[in-house]
Order: C-alpha cells, then sequence, then structure tokens
C-alpha cells in the first residue's frame, strides 16, 4: 500500500510542489526541444521534447502562469504545462508561421502565419478554432503575416508582408473580430513591436528608408513614417542579421534601437521619434534590452561579434562592461525585477546567469544549442 | 482504503491543482483575517483566520508568487501559502508598526516600525532575523518610521519620521547592511512612495509645504524640494484623510497625484517634478490608480464622498465615467494586464469587479469589511 501511496502521491506532488511565478522556458532550437526553469535558485528542472521546428520559436504565457505556448516555425502550436511538464496539446495550424500572442484576457492565442498567410485564433483552454482572419488584398494568395501583438482592448495588431498594410483585429465583442485595416503604410513591413504600454506600434519595411508609427490611442490619425533614414543610413557595413524590432528596449521615454548594419544603437525620443543621439557599439546589434529600471542595457551583436555582449549606462550611454559569454549568444532575459539577466550561449551549449549589479557571472547551465529564453513574468506585461 | 487516499490526497491536490500568477489578498479589516481570490475568474478560493489587527494592513509577495507576507498595525508580520491556504508562520516582531517591503532578490522582508521605531529584517524563508536597523538619531528613543519601499540593487528605502532624515540600507554586501544618511530633508517625513522604475524617491513632509525627493541613482546630490505648495496650497477644505503617497500613479513620463484637502488631481511632469494641469474631481482624491496601459486613471475619495470612483482620461484629463459602486470605496486594484479592476467596498462588505474597456460592472463577491487587495503580479514589479 505504500507503494501504492507513493505511485499516486508521486505525480501529484510533482504537479503540486511549487508555484509558477519563477518559472520560465528555454528554446532548444536543433533539437526541438524545451527546458522549463526557474530563476529562484537558477535551476532545469524539466526537458520537454517533440515540439517540432523550434528555429526561430517564440513563446507567451496564460495568465495563470502555468502554460506556455510555444510557436514553432513548422506552424506549430504547443501548450505545454510547465507544472507537470507535459505536453497538454499540440497542433500544427499552419504550413510556415512565425509568431504568435496571446489577448490581453488570456482567452484567445493568435498566430500569424507565412503560408497559407493570415492569422489563425485559438481558444486558449483547449487550442480549438475561433477565427481565420484570411489576409486577402487582392492579391493571387493572402499575404504573409508578420508583426503580431496583442494590445489592451483585446485586440491583436499585425502587419501584411506583400500588402504593405496593417490591421487591428478586435476581439471585444466576441469571437468574430472587427478588422480595421491600414493600406499603403510603406513597402515591404516585415516585423513590427508594441511599446510596454500598448500604446504604438511600429512596424519595419524592407522596402523604405523609414519606419511606420500606429498610435493605438488614435488609430483614427492613421500610419505615419518616423526615423526617416532608419534601414540605411551611412549604411557601409554588410548587413549580417536584419535586428528584430523586438529588440527594441523602450524605457524612460526613450527607445533604444538596434541600428541596422551599423556598430551603433540609436536612441529615440518616443514622444517626437526624432533620434537624440547615437551610441558607438562593438558590432552590429540584435537585441538591445533594457533592465526592468531602466538604468541599464544590455547588447548582443550579430556575426563575426556574436560573442560579446556589452552593458551600455542608459543615462550616460557608456560602455560599462565588455563580456564574453562565448559563441554565438542569441538572446537575453531578465528576471522580473531586474536583479540577474539570464543569456543563451547557443554553439556553447549552455546558459549563463548573471548577477546585473556586479556583472559577474554566477551560474552556467548546459542546455542543447538554447535561443529564446521566456519567463512567466511576461504573462503579466502587454505586448509580450 | 479508498477513504485514506482521499484523506491524503486532499490536501495535496488542493496543493497542487493549480498555479499562483492570477492568485490575490484581499484584507478583511475588522476580522482579522484575508480571502485568497483569483483573478482568472474572479471568485474566491479560500479565507484564512489569525493574522491580528489588520487595520492599515498591506502585503507583499515572494518571488515565486507564492507566499503572502502579510503586514498587521499590531506589529504582526504573517507568512501565508496560497497554494495551500494555510500560515506558514507568524510572528510579532514590534508592538506598532505601518507598511513592510520585500528585497529585489526576494530574500529578505523588511517591516518599518512605530514602536519602538527603527526597521527589522527578516530571512523571507524562515522569518528568522537578520538584520535590526535601530533608527537613532539623537533623540530620547529611536525615531518612528515609515515611507519603507524597496529599490534595485538589494536596497531599502524608509524616512525617520521623528528625525526628519531618509536612509537607504543596502544589503548587496551581505547581511550587515550599508547606511546612507540624509538629515534635514524636510520636518516631520510621514509617508513616501518610489517610481515604478525604482529611480526617485519621493517622501511626503507634515511639518511642510512642499514635498522630499531623492534620486536613487545619484543619491550623492542629495534630498531636494519639489512641488512647493502641495501640502497647503489653497486648503480652503478640512482635510478629511491625508492621501497615502502611494497613491500616485506614474505613467507616460507624468504623475496623476491626488491633492491634499481639494478636489483635485494634480498632472506633474517626472522630469521636471513642475504641475502640468489641475483635474477638478469628485471629492478630496485618496488613491489615482493608472490602468497598466497608463490610458486611464481610477480614483477615489475620502469621506463624504466615498462612495464614488471616478475614471478619468490619463491623455485629455476628461472624467469619463462616475460610479457609485457604494459605501466606503477602500482600495482598487488592477489586473496585471489591465482588463479589470477590483474594488472594495467595505460597508456593503463586498468586492465589485469591473470591465475597464466597458466599465460595466462584472462581478460581485462577498468580503467581510474589505480593504487592501494585493494581487500576486507585484512579486515582479519594483517599489509593491
Amino acid at each position: 500500500m505504500l507503494v501504492l501511496l507513493f505511485a499516486m502521491l508521486g505525480p501529484v506532488a510533482g504537479d503540486g510542489s511549487r508555484a509558477t511565478g519563477d518559472l520560465g522556458v528555454v528554446i532548444e532550437r536543433a533539437a526541438g526541444s524545451i527546458l522549463v526553469v526557474e530563476h529562484s535558485h537558477d535551476t532545469r528542472l524539466h526537458e520537454i521534447e517533440g515540439l517540432g521546428d523550434l528555429s526561430h520559436a517564440s513563446v507567451v504565457f496564460s495568465r495563470d502562469a502555468r502554460y506556455a505556448f510555444v510557436f514553432g516555425r513548422d506552424g506549430g502550436l504547443t501548450k505545454v504545462d510547465l507544472l507537470s511538464a507535459r505536453v497538454v496539446k499540440r497542433i500544427v495550424q499552419s504550413g510556415n508561421s512565425i509568431g504568435g500572442a496571446i489577448s490581453q484576457d488570456g482567452k484567445l492565442v493568435a498566430v500569424s502565419n507565412y503560408e497559407p498567410g493570415g492569422v489563425r485564433v485559438f481558444d486558449s483552454q483547449t487550442l480549438a478554432p475561433v477565427a481565420d482572419i484570411r489576409a486577402d488584398y487582392g492579391g493571387a494568395q493572402p499575404s504573409k503575416v508578420v508583426g503580431l501583438v496583442d494590445a489592451p482592448g483585446k485586440r491583436f495588431v499585425f502587419s501584411l508582408y506583400d500588402a504593405d498594410q496593417i490591421w487591428i483585429a478586435d476581439f471585444s465583442a466576441g469571437d468574430e473580430p472587427s478588422i480595421t485595416r491600414f493600406s499603403d503604410v510603406g513597402h515591404l513591413p516585415y516585423d513590427a513591436l508594441i511599446t510596454p504600454d500598448g500604446r504604438h506600434y511600429v512596424a519595419g519595411l524592407f522596402g523604405e528608408d523609414h519606419l511606420a508609427l500606429l498610435d493605438l490611442w488614435h488609430p483614427q490619425r492613421g500610419v505615419h513614417p518616423i526615423l526617416d533614414g532608419y534601414s540605411r543610413r551611412e549604411a557601409r557595413l554588410p548587413v549580417y542579421k536584419m535586428p528584430h524590432l523586438e529588440g527594441w528596449a523602450v524605457a524612460g521615454g526613450k527607445a533604444f534601437v538596434p541600428a541596422v548594419g551599423q556598430h551603433k544603437v540609436l536612441v529615440v525620443d518616443t514622444g517626437s521619434w526624432k533620434t537624440l543621439a547615437e551610441i558607438e557599439v562593438h558590432g552590429q546589434p540584435v537585441f538591445v534590452m533594457a533592465r526592468p529600471d531602466g538604468r541599464q542595457l544590455w547588447v548582443n551583436y550579430a556575426y563575426p561579434d556574436n560573442d560579446t555582449v556589452q552593458v551600455i549606462d542608459a543615462e550616460s550611454y557608456a560602455i560599462v562592461r565588455t563580456l564574453k559569454p562565448g559563441k554565438a549568444v542569441l538572446h537575453m532575459e531578465f528576471t522580473p525585477r531586474g536583479e540577474k539577466i539570464w543569456l543563451s550561449v547557443r554553439d556553447d551549449n549552455r546558459i549563463q546567469v548573471y548577477d546585473t549589479a556586479t556583472l559577474k557571472l554566477l551560474r552556467e547551465l548546459p542546455a542543447d544549442k538554447p535561443s529564446g529564453i521566456f519567463f512567466t513574468s511576461r504573462a503579466h506585461r502587454i505586448g509580450l
């Protein structure tokens, strides 16, 4: 009977012995697996396999911080229970997708698709289909969709790559969304971000020199160009990697923006959307992450400088430290109140954890070609 | 055997069947009890009794969002496990206290005391004493301490009511804090706040017309007066309740500040700390809370207007709606991404939940003289 009891209590205890506020997910991109981790003691808890093609994967969390929704490149959408370390459900909802989002109330999960285009929306409980937003614009096929984010008011905002459009899908009245379309926003929107307050949507444009800005407090004012010269400004260097726009840091009324093809971080005023300063850095920046208190910026770089991370003082713009974590630093994630940062060092197969005050390495964890790191505190943030 | 199994599984299942990202605590001030609640479905989960004098109680959370630390007026510090709904430990650490904080890394819990004064610091795991910061200043007794907050860099900041001082206690090097003292900050500091980025500490002063500002990015620059005329500005009305400084909302580079003794909310520029505008409101404001996206302000009022809540557009400063939730609205708490707000209506013995987009009442929950409402997402915020 004791054996039986332990057998029965085992999984229950496994389900129940911990809370979820300090959990996270690390993508192991080559193996198609994820690590469930925790950042109170900086340990690995579980490894979960069978999530498909996780190159360029991203993750959002349920509002109770229990479930991770993992978006794979192959159109896979996998719901993982972080407490039991089990895949709850997995669907392949398209042939090729990039990026997803969860609605403000946590009830809807949306995925933006390259192939066949459009946005598909699912019930976050069951992954049952709720809405299929066809990105029809008069072309031969629906448009590829990129730059999908959630916004306050149970809205999703996204860009139509082939159609030069930005759409707002508003689910506040029910499962049949109200769609607002903005056309001629600029040629070939390829990615986008939303500011942490959920107000400003900024799309990058392959075919333009500027970016496109939509003020979601005043959508009737339309989409406007900002940062003219951003995309090609003095572009004397080959562009090794187009920086993700999610790589912007927004803190203290400023956006810190990776320049394209240059060894610079741009400082932009988020009131006027004008450039205030340019910070000379070690390579072509990919992600510029602001520590949660806004005092520090951590920057990683494109090949061949992707062994380096720099720490910048967000007030003086001075380089505080140049770190060499290892080969191919792909992503960075701060703990929620910013006392630590986790780095994924892909080609050295490890995660590093630093103290952000002393800049000392605290710990290393093994991981199989790690890329994205996502902590559950994102569940409580707009646009993440 | 089935009976035995159920008996054993019961509490384990109770421990384990849920996550902690959507939990919260409601103070039942008269009964000395708390409710454990959840805001995904807006329900009560548990009631826990025996927490002592909870008039003016406040709560902070462990970094995994599992444990609540409840600070009572009687010097009681109670650690509650939200999953098992049990008191893990309770100590009475002083004779009379007001307010507490948890360190950036979650390891230390600090309490500020009226009687015998000073700040006591405890291990968050065990509640074992770690440090006893005597607020000695040359008076007959240690000073009463108020306005205790956490700040980045494992610091606590607080004000000495009797000594006209502000102190920073820095625990980054270990359990023996390094103390920085600022004297002559202004007469009788009675409360304080820290901005959401953890940079600016603002103390209210009973004996002055202005407030005191400390920039924690540059403590060597000292404490400076701001908002001259704040405390007595046109004070023609009797002050029914001194607004808590924690009642300030900071969003989009502006602080929205309850005026003292007037029917006004002040709009202050957080760069220059000058007043930009004054918003005429229904009564003497107590709390001015910004919705997480910064678009709305919700304001409650002192007696005799404490049956009213107003919703203000944070951009145009227009009053969007005047609500009458019931008798004695004491506190308000937004869900983390702002789609809902919970209000405590003390004298009607209920909690109300509103949709912040439609401003419609979604639900009411019974509660015994509810006051403060605290959701676990505070675990991941600086200064809360």
